[in-house]
């Protein structure tokens, strides 16, 4: 089986491992091409000279090329070179969440076209073989959530945060250190990487393309030290879930920091590791956890499809036929989701204060769960309270937010999160 | 695709949601015969008369069943059925762990010679696909370990004993009452019921025949409240779990309770639920959590498989090649076990008795972590005495144990018990 490898992340290992790959999948594989950049770059460990190029048509033009690995990630030129060797009958196996978030449904009809296998588990989760499962062993489900933890970095950040009452700024500062963050962690912060992935999980679930515009995302930013101190009293750990839900044919996707109760297994879920729930009618709560990213666990994944694809050329090298996409639902807004919520102000220091936030939330149908008042500071005059809610209407909570802000009492409102129960 | 099921468990659910499972596999599925002992049976929901048969024949040489469904479970005649079926060319699902674990591997072959699929995700943690996980997603890996709660009677008691400080008998009793024990609840507590399903575990990942009777077993049954009370004071749960690791080619399985840090995942898993947890050396620590039992859980795993089999069918239902089965290991017996160790001894209440059993325990090269001096009691003149040791060899513990026991000072050997880090 000869494989060509787009990207140089994992191609050392898959060279490094020819045999052992060789004999797990049980059949030689030669990896002939490998497409990269800068192929004067010192790697370590060092690669042949003759394997590297940089012209991807002698990988996709290669008649004896008959499986493209990708891993280079980003839209374009990738998502062209997966249609280009879809198209001249190569099986696929693609790490790239961006491409398969955006343009998955199209890519997997255009291998069925063509006879040939698109995979990729490596794309969500990394060593957790969770978009295998959604395809195959949970496919007997319909499938009412997903919830997961689908970003090593910002969960990084946030046990940080959690464990050491660190800051934000400086707990990013560590993971970038540590190498858990890259030097511009934009796409983490803000949730876009764990939107891709939930847009692929949900597409498999739903059966239907939930396009990374459709999942609602809150960053991590706005986050302090004193939100996980406050969270923690109230018997909750601060969590950046990433949220797919099906409810009367309509379907909701979000990704945003959510207090979590305690003791629930997503509370326990520390440093770089994933974890995904799925909750379907028949297998209940099943929950997967474990190394969301590295060089080891993208292996896992990518051989794991290698594996497949060499078995169904061991038979007749037809594809598995895939799930029909046959879901119809509606995108639903994050604005009809009724959920419970946490709410920090910082207000003026005297009485009358709580009486006039309530009264605007009562107007707007939001009931107060329980009230916190914390943090005097005589200097400024000013206090801080902590509100959490009965379960509300989003757009509610929001415009009453709105109104809550504008008060003469209110110097800032600090935060607002959902809780998960 | 006709479907004929040994044994009435989830025929009613096949039955209720034919349409349903239809549409998810791809094709119709027609109900053909159900083998139960007594059609005469009150079933609810109410099975129609002319499916139900109490001749196996009426389904093993019924040309138009293509798979056969077994969730009757037991040795015989259970195995005898599969082998017709699968030397007849029909498919088979099972969900039955006492077969799998003694004769799977034979009848895996047996299914490979006639070109048919032999699936058993049902006969492993319910709605937890590991066993899927194990032979396709996680094939890419050296399996180091497998740790599991594989079994959730056992986990139930257990949990009642650590949360309300129950004793065994009361607790196996609200089991019972619960439907989660059966009215003989001896497979479950002595650790055949995990023994079965570890050693299909460890042969999947192993890739050779792992026996039940390979498998070292110690039931739950001598534990006592206050063994949980002063696990926790250590810092440890207490779990029966079902352990199979591989080093220098020599591979160990075994089953019993064991101590297990709090901040454990295992350690969190609680009541009928179930979790395993592979660790390889790509993947890393994979756990998967979920319901092991119940009739939807079951359905789960058993409409999964028959999806499956729909698909090979679709393509030109030729099974999946199967790993080869060449793992060449030697069985390791648990003598040779290094493991840190929990003891409970009832001792006569005196000075001097500690240093007798350190000095024997010395002895016998084993280094001791820990003592706790607990429960004098005036009237006996007897205190009991809880140590933890360090890294010892298990046939060096067990044989200090004895030397122990004999001592005149001490009144009784109450536990011993395994600690896992």
């Amino acid at each position: 089986m000869g494989l060509g490898v787009v990207g140089g992340g994992v191609a050392a290992a898959l060279l490094g491992q020819q045999d052992e790959i060789s004999r797990k999948i049980g059949r030689p594989m030669i990896l002939k091409k490998i497409l990269v950049r800068d192929p004067d770059k010192l790697r370590e460990p060092p690669i042949p000279a003759d394997l590297l190029t940089t012209n991807p048509e002698d990988i996709l033009t290669n008649q004896s090329i008959h499986v493209v690995v990708e891993v280079m990630g980003g839209t374009q030129p990738a998502a062209g070179y997966l249609e280009d060797a879809l198209s001249a009958g190569k099986h696929v196996v693609t790490a790239n969440k961006e491409v398969m978030a955006k343009h998955g449904p199209e890519l997997m009809s255009l291998a069925q076209d063509n006879d040939v296998n698109l995979l990729f588990e490596a794309s969500v989760g990394g060593g957790i073989p969770i978009v295998g499962c959604l395809m195959n062993e949970l496919l007997a489900n319909e499938v009412h959530s997903i919830r997961g933890i689908i970003n090593g970095t910002t969960n990084y950040i946030l046990t940080r945060m959690a464990n050491h009452f660190t800051e934000f700024h400086q707990a990013l500062a560590e993971a970038q250190e540590r190498g858990y963050a890259e030097a511009d962690p934009t796409n983490d912060i803000d949730g876009m990487d764990a939107a891709y992935k939930l847009a692929i999980l949900a597409s498999l679930a739903y059966h239907q393309h939930i396009q990374p515009g459709d999942v609602y995302r809150q960053g991590i930013g706005s986050l302090e030290a004193k939100d996980f101190r406050y969270a923690k009293e109230l018997g909750y750990a601060i969590k950046s879930l990433a949220i797919a839900t099906r409810e009367n044919g309509a379907i909701l996707a979000r990704v945003h920091p959510s207090l979590v109760p305690l003791d629930h297994m997503l509370a326990k879920v520390d440093g770089v590791y994933n974890a995904v729930e799925v909750e379907g009618d028949l297998c209940g709560r099943v929950l997967f956890h474990g190394l969301g990213a590295g060089r080891e666990p993208t292996t896992s994944a990518v051989v794991g499809d290698l594996i497949e694809i060499s078995r169904k050329i061991g038979a007749d090298g037809r594809p598995t036929p895939m799930a029909q996409l046959d879901g119809a639902d509606s995108i639903r807004p994050i604005d009809d989701m009724v959920s419970r919520y946490y709410l920090r102000l910082t207000v003026a220091d005297h009485a009358g204060v709580l009486a006039e936030i309530a009264r605007i939330l009562g107007d707007g149908n939001i009931s107060i769960a329980s009230v916190l008042q914390k943090d005097t500071d005589p200097a400024t005059k000013t206090a801080e309270i902590v509100i959490t809610t009965h379960p509300a209407r989003e757009a509610s909570v929001q415009e009453s937010l709105r109104l809550v802000a504008g008060l003469e009492v209110v110097r800032e409102v600090n935060n607002l999160l959902r809780i998960e129960e």
